[in-house]
C-alpha cells in the first residue's frame, strides 16, 4: 500500500512535467492556429497594447497595460500597500510574497467584474508591469521608489518574491502575469530618458545593472519583460537584438513575452533617431525580440511589410509569446481549466486581512535612523505635538503608480488614536508643500513648542520625485537636482528646532535619500517613512508608541550631501552604493537601522572545510569535480533590550582586492567593490533568548564579475562579514555590530 | 389623588424657581465668603485667565481658556464637527444644539480624565470661548469661517442653539459655558484689530452688530461674554463700560461673566494708547466692568491699587460673577450635586452617534451652487477623476479652532468608498498648495481627462484664511485680499476645464465668498463644502452619488468679484450683505442653494386681520393695548424631483421705503435694508406630497430699526417674501421660488 502510494506520487510527478510540456505544446498549436486565421491588419492591431476583440475568433478586446507596483493601481478601489523602495528596506521576501499574493487576490477580482461590464480598457487587465528591478544607482532620480533599492542581490531577491506571490504556483496557468522593468541600463536622468545611450562597462553591466533581471527570468520566471527608452551601447534597450534576444531568450531561457517601455518605439526613430522613419524603427523592434508595443509606432507596420522590411512569419513569431500569456492567464479562450477564473470574491478587495497586511507591511518599512530616548513615547504623555504637512495628506504616503483606498490613516490620525483621551494633541500645518509662509505674524508653530514631544513631518511627496512628466513640482522632469529638502520646509524645520523645548521626532517622506545632516543634529530621533500605502499613520504610530519594534533597514546608502555624488547621467558605478562610494560620503551605510533594543552579533565560527586559522578553504579543484562542500558560518546574536526585534541579519563577502571594512576607498581599493551582499536573513529575537544563526555558504556565492564581464572565483582571501549593516568605516562609527571571518579560495 | 399631583408639581414648578435663586444667594454668599478669604495678590491671580490654585481654600488651578468652536479644540482626540460657517447653511439649529450637546459629553469626559491626571493646562477646563456671533461683514475677513454668516438673526438663532446644547438645561448648572465673542463690531481686518476703532451708525450697531448678542444673553442665557480687541466710539471693547455694563449688565440683564479677548487688556494701553501704562490699562478694564483678562497686563493690578486707580472692592465685585461661573460649573468645590459631575464615559470621545451626527452635520452644511445634469453620479460609472490637493489633504477639511480626530475621510476616500470594484478611480494631486507647478513635462491631468465625471476639488484651508498669525499663505495677518483663489489653482482650473472630456465637478473647499465667476462658467457642477470636518469626505460622497440630498443654504451673500466691495475697514453696512447690496453685485444671493429636485412655493395667502385686498392689517393702536392678533402666512412647497428635499424656507419682511424685490439698489430705496430674515424652517418635503405650511407672524417681526437704533414698527406697506432665497432681482435670474404678500400697519 505504501509502495502503490509512491509509486503513484511519483508518477504524478512525472505526470506533471510531461502534462505540463504538452499542455504547452497543445497551446502554441492553438495559439499558432488562431493567428493563421488572423488578417496582416488584424495580427498588427494585436501586437500594440490596446488590442481589439476578434469577434470571429473569440477573442475580446484586451489592454496590456496594467499597473500593480504596490497594489492594482490606476484601477478604483484597491489595497494600497508601500511603494517598493519601503519594501526594499523591510528585507523580507516572504512578506512581500504575501502581498503579491494580496495584490494578485484583488486583481481577479476587479478582472472579473470588469469583465461581466464589459470593460476593457487600460488596466484594467491582468497583465502588471511591475515590479521595476532598476537598479537605484543615484539619489537624485525621481523613479528610484519603485525600486527595492541599490543593490542587484537584494532587488532580485524581493523582485522574485513579488513576481511568485502575483503569479501563482501553478505549473501552467498564471494568476496575473508581471513584468521585470525597464531592460536595461535604466535609472535616469528623466530628462534624457527618450534619447541617452547607456554604454556601462562589462563589469557594471554583468554586476550591476543585470543579475536582478536574470534572477528574474530564470529561478522567478516572470512572464514580461519590458525593453526601457534609453539606448544600451547604442540600440534602443526595446529594439536591441543584444538584449532581447541573445541575453534575454537565448541566454537566459526567457520564455514569456517583451513590452516596449511605452513610446520606446517611436523613441527610436523620434528620439533616438536610429531609425529613418517609424517603418524602420518598427522592423528594428520586431528583429530584436520586441513582442507588443505600448505605443502607436507600430500602425507603420503595414507599412514595413510592404517595404520587404519585416515579413509576415516575424509577426507570427512576435505574436505566439504575446498571445501565450492571455492563454497562460485562462482568459484568452475563458479558460474552464485555469484555477484563477471566475473564483475572486470582490470582498477581497480592501478586506480586512489585506488591510491588515498593509498595516504590518507598513511597519516593516520603517526606518529608524536616530533615537536620543524620544522614543517609544508613552501613550498617557500630557502633550505631543503634531506639525508638518505631510502630517495631514494622505498623497504624503500614495508614491507613484499607486491605487486609491477608501480608508487611508494619515500620521496625525494614527497618533491622535493612540494617546489618552486627556492628552493634548497640538496640530499645526506649519508649512506648506509648494512655497514659503508669508505672514509676518507667525503662528506655525505656535504653543506647540512646549509639548512633551514634537512629531515633525517633513519630506518628499509624488509631486518632488518620480516619473518625467509625475513630479509636478520638480523642474528636472520628475528628477530631484539635490538631496535638500525644500528651502521652506528646513526654514520651518530650523524654527522648530530652535523653538521646541523638549523630544523632536523628525519623520521623513519619500523615496529617496535626503540631505539629514542638519536634521539629525537638530532632531531627538529620525525616522524615514518612505511611501507607506493606506495604513502609514497606524503603521507609524504603532512604532512610535512601542507598540511594533522598527525593522527597517536602508536598502541604499545616504551620502552625506549632493555634492559627493558623481554625475548624475555617469552609469559608473564607481563613487556609489556601498559597494564603490568612499566612507567618508557615507552618512548612513546600506543595511542601516535602529531597533528598540540593538541587537549584537558575536562567536562568529566556521563550520566545514576550515584550515588552522579557522578560516575557511575553498579548493578550486575540488570545486571542478564538484566535490567542494559548503562552509557554514555562524553567529550568535541577542539583543539587550526589553521587546522583540525583527533583526535582518545581512552577510557580505570582501573578495581579494576590495577595501573591505578599513579604509574602504575605491581609490585605493582598486576596481573591486568594498563589499558585496550575499545573503540576508530577518530573524526574530526576543529579550534574553540569544541566538545561534547560520549561513551556509557556496563557492558560488563568493564569486565576483570580472573586468570583461564573467564571474569568477578569485584566489585568495575572501573576508565575510556579518552584521546589521554594510562593514565600513562609517557602520564602525555608528556602532553597528557585526562580525567576521574569512574563506581563502586556493 | 390627581389634584395631589398637581398641587405638588405646580409647588415643585414655584418651588424650583425659588430654590433656584436661594441656590444662587448660597453660592454667591459662598463665593463671597471665599473671596473674602483672599489675599490681594490672590484674587489679582484669580482674575487673570491661568489661575493658580489655593490650597488653603480648596480652589484647585483652573485655567479659563478652553476652546470648542466645532468640537473641543487644541485638547487632542474629539470628534471634529463641521466650521460655524457651515452650520449656518445648514439653517438647522436643532442639528447645531445636537452638536452643542455632543461636544459638551466629550468636553465633560475629557475635563474628568485630565481632573484625574490633575492636569490643569489650558484648553483643559469647561469654559469655551465659543461661539463666535460676530457678524460676516466682509468677505475678506479670515475668521469668517467662525461665524454663522452676514445676517443677525440666523446668527442670533444658530448662536442659541449652541450655548443651548453646550450648556445644558439644568436651572442652576452648567454642562458646560459658552462665550459669545467677540463683544463688539469685530470683523476685521485682521491687521488692525489692535489698534483699530469702529464708529458704526446707531443703525448698524442695533440693526447688525448687537442683536446676536442681545439674542444669546437674554434668550440662551450664554455664560460668558469675550470683549472684543478693538475700540468701539474710542473705548477698547475689552474696557467700555457702554458695552460691558450698561448694555450687557443694565439692559440686558446679563449674570456671567466677561473676559478680555487674548491680549485686549495690554492693548488698551500699547495697542489702542487709551493708557499711559498698564495700571491704568487695568483700572479701565475693571471698571468698566471686565471679571478675567485673557493675558498679562493685571500683573499691574496691584500697582493700580497702590495708586488708588481700583479698589479691592472693584476687584471683588470682578472676581463674583467669575467664581460663580466654576461653582455653576460644579467645579470650585467638586460639588456633588452638579447632574454633570463625574459621570461622563470616555468611550463617548469620538463615540460612534457623535460621528454619525459629524456626518450628517456635514451633509447638512455643504451647498450645491450649479447642476447642469452632473449630478448624482452612478456607482458603477465606468470611470471618475478625483484631482486637486485638497481632495487627499484632511486639513483641507479641518477650518480653524478644531479639535483633532483619530479618524478622518477625504472627498477621494469618500468617493473611492462609493463606486463599484471596477470602476476606475483616477487620481492626480494637480496642483500644491503654496505654489506652481514647474514640470515643464505635465502630467497633472493626463489620462484623467476621458474620465466620465471629474471631481476637482479646489478652494482655501486654513492656510489662507484664518486668524492673525494663523494662516501661513496669508500676506494681511489672517485675511484676504482678493476673492480670488490662488492664481495656480486657477491655472489648473483653467487646464481641466480645457481638457476634461465629459462632466467637470468642481469642489470649493473654504469658510468664504470666493469669485466663483469662472468657475461657474466653466463647470457642470460647483459645490461649496466649507470645513466639513472629520467625515467631510463621506458626506460629500453621500451628496455627490444621491445617498443624500443637498440642502445648505448660503449663510451669506457671494459678490461677482473683490472689485464690488466697500473697503474692508468700512463698517458701514451699506454695500453689504443681502440687505443693503446692489443687486448686480451679487453672484448668488443669500440664502441660496440647489437640491435634487427643486422645492416650489405657490398659494401665498394669509389668514387673521386681513383687508379686502388680503393684505395683513396690523393697527398700532391695538397693538399698543395688547389687543393685535399676528398673522399667518401660509403657503403651498412641494418638489418636482425624485428624493425628498429638507427645504429651508425662509420669509422675508421689507419695510416701507425698501427696495424690496424690484430694483433693490441701497441708493434709490434709501437707508432701509432690502429686506431682513425674520424666520425660516427646515422642512422635510417628500415627492408627491405637497405642503401647507404656515409661519406666523407678530408686530415684533416686522420692526426695524431706526436711524437713532431704536426699533419701532414703519406705518405704511410691509412686503413679505417667503422663498428659497433673499428675494431680489438676482433670485430671480437663478429661478429662485418665492411667493409674496403683504402686511399693512397702520
Amino acid at each position: 500500500m505504501k509502495l502503490k502510494t509512491l509509486l503513484l506520487a511519483l508518477s504524478l510527478i512525472g505526470g506533471t512535467a510531461m502534462a505540463q510540456e504538452s499542455k504547452i505544446a497543445e497551446m502554441q498549436q492553438k495559439a499558432k492556429a488562431l493567428i493563421a486565421q488572423m488578417t496582416v491588419e488584424e495580427k498588427i492591431e494585436q501586437l500594440m497594447n490596446a488590442t481589439p476583440g476578434i469577434e470571429r475568433l473569440g477573442i475580446k478586446p484586451y489592454n496590456y497595460w496594467s499597473e500593480a507596483l504596490h497594489g492594482v493601481a490606476r484601477n478604483g478601489k484597491a489595497t494600497v500597500f508601500p511603494e517598493p523602495i519601503g519594501m526594499g528596506a523591510s528585507f523580507n521576501p516572504e512578506l512581500l510574497q504575501a502581498v503579491g499574493e494580496a495584490i494578485s487576490d484583488e486583481a481577479r477580482a476587479k478582472f472579473d467584474d470588469s469583465q461581466r461590464l464589459q470593460r476593457y480598457g487600460i488596466y484594467a487587465g491582468l497583465t502588471f508591469w511591475s515590479p521595476n528591478v532598476n537598479i537605484f544607482r543615484d539619489p537624485r532620480w525621481g523613479r528610484g521608489m519603485e525600486t527595492f533599492g541599490e543593490d542587484p542581490y537584494l532587488t532580485g531577491v524581493m523582485g522574485s518574491a513579488f513576481v511568485h506571490g502575483m503569479q501563482g504556483n501553478d505549473p501552467f496557468y498564471l494568476k496575473t502575469a508581471t513584468c521585470a522593468k525597464h531592460f536595461a541600463v535604466h535609472s535616469g536622468p528623466e530628462t534624457l530618458r527618450h534619447s541617452f545611450d547607456a554604454r556601462p562597462s562589462q563589469r557594471d553591466l554583468f554586476e550591476t545593472y543585470l543579475p536582478a533581471f536574470r534572477t528574474l527570468v530564470e529561478d522567478a520566471k516572470v512572464e514580461i519583460v519590458m525593453g526601457a527608452y534609453n539606448r544600451v551601447f547604442g540600440k534602443s534597450a526595446s529594439g536591441s537584438d543584444y538584449l532581447l534576444t541573445d541575453l534575454l531568450r537565448n541566454q537566459w531561457g526567457f520564455q514569456g513575452h517583451v513590452v516596449s517601455d511605452c513610446g520606446a518605439v517611436t523613441d527610436i526613430w523620434q528620439g533616438h533617431k536610429l531609425a529613418a522613419d517609424g517603418a524602420e524603427a518598427c522592423a528594428i523592434a520586431i528583429k530584436a525580440g520586441l513582442n507588443v508595443e505600448c505605443g502607436d509606432t507600430f500602425q507603420y507596420m503595414g507599412e514595413a511589410l510592404k517595404r520587404g522590411l519585416v515579413t509576415e512569419e516575424e509577426l507570427d513569431n512576435a505574436l505566439l509569446p504575446l498571445l501565450m500569456t492571455r492563454i497562460k492567464l485562462g482568459i484568452l479562450f475563458d479558460d474552464p481549466d485555469c484555477p484563477y477564473n471566475h473564483c475572486a470574491e470582490t470582498s477581497t478587495i480592501l478586506s480586512k486581512e489585506h488591510v491588515a497586511l498593509a498595516r504590518r507591511a507598513a511597519q516593516e518599512t520603517m526606518l529608524l535612523l536616530k533615537n536620543d530616548e524620544a522614543l517609544p513615547i508613552d501613550k498617557n504623555i500630557n502633550s505631543i505635538c503634531v506639525v508638518g504637512a505631510g502630517a495631514t495628506d494622505i498623497f504624503s504616503m500614495f508614491g507613484n503608480y499607486y491605487g486609491v483606498s477608501n480608508h487611508y490613516t494619515t500620521y496625525l490620525e494614527g497618533i491622535v488614536d493612540k494617546v489618552s483621551p486627556s492628552t493634548s494633541v497640538l496640530h499645526r500645518s506649519g508649512y506648506m508643500y509648494g512655497g514659503p509662509n508669508l505672514n509676518a505674524v507667525d503662528w506655525s508653530y505656535g504653543d506647540a513648542q512646549g509639548a512633551d514631544v514634537c512629531v515633525l513631518v517633513l519630506g518628499n511627496t509624488g509631486n518632488f520625485e518620480g516619473e518625467e512628466g509625475d513630479a509636478i513640482a520638480t523642474v528636472e522632469q520628475g528628477d530631484r537636482t539635490t538631496l535638500m529638502l525644500p528651502e521652506h520646509q528646513m526654514e520651518y524645520f530650523r524654527k522648530v528646532a530652535k523653538d521646541h523645548k523638549n523630544k523632536l521626532v523628525t519623520v521623513i517622506t519619500g523615496g529617496s535619500p535626503v540631505d539629514l545632516r542638519e536634521i539629525y543634529a537638530g532632531s531627538d530621533a529620525v525616522i524615514q517613512v518612505w511611501y507607506p500605502g493606506q495604513e502609514g499613520g497606524t503603521a507609524l504610530a504603532d512604532l512610535l508608541f512601542g507598540d511594533a519594534n522598527f525593522s527597517g533597514r536602508l536598502p541604499m546608502t545616504v551620502p552625506v550631501s549632493t555634492e559627493v555624488l558623481p554625475d548624475f547621467d555617469n552609469y559608473d558605478m564607481h563613487g556609489r552604493t556601498y559597494k564603490y562610494m568612499d566612507q567618508e560620503n557615507i552618512l548612513f551605510p546600506f543595511g542601516y537601522g535602529l531597533s528598540y533594543g540593538q541587537v549584537q552579533y558575536d562567536d562568529a565560527a566556521l563550520e566545514g572545510p576550515v584550515d588552522g586559522d579557522n578560516r575557511g578553504i575553498f579548493d578550486l579543484k575540488r570545486i571542478k569535480k564538484g566535490k567542494q562542500e559548503p562552509i557554514r558560518m555562524q553567529a550568535k546574536i541577542w539583543t539587550e533590550g526589553t521587546q522583540p526585534v525583527y533583526e535582518t541579519m545581512q552577510l557580505y563577502a570582501c573578495a581579494p582586492g576590495s577595501a573591505a571594512v578599513e579604509g574602504c576607498k575605491v581609490g585605493e581599493a582598486g576596481d573591486v567593490a568594498n563589499s558585496q551582499l550575499i545573503a540576508f536573513r530577518k530573524v526574530l529575537v526576543k529579550p534574553g533568548e540569544p541566538q545561534i544563526v547560520t549561513f551556509e555558504i557556496t563557492p558560488e556565492d563568493l564569486m565576483t564579475v570580472q573586468p570583461d564581464g564573467t564571474k569568477a572565483l578569485v584566489k585568495g582571501v575572501h573576508s565575510l562579514y556579518l552584521g546589521a549593516a554594510a562593514p565600513g568605516v562609517r557602520s564602525s562609527e555608528l556602532g553597528v555590530s557585526i562580525v567576521g571571518t574569512a574563506v581563502v579560495v586556493k
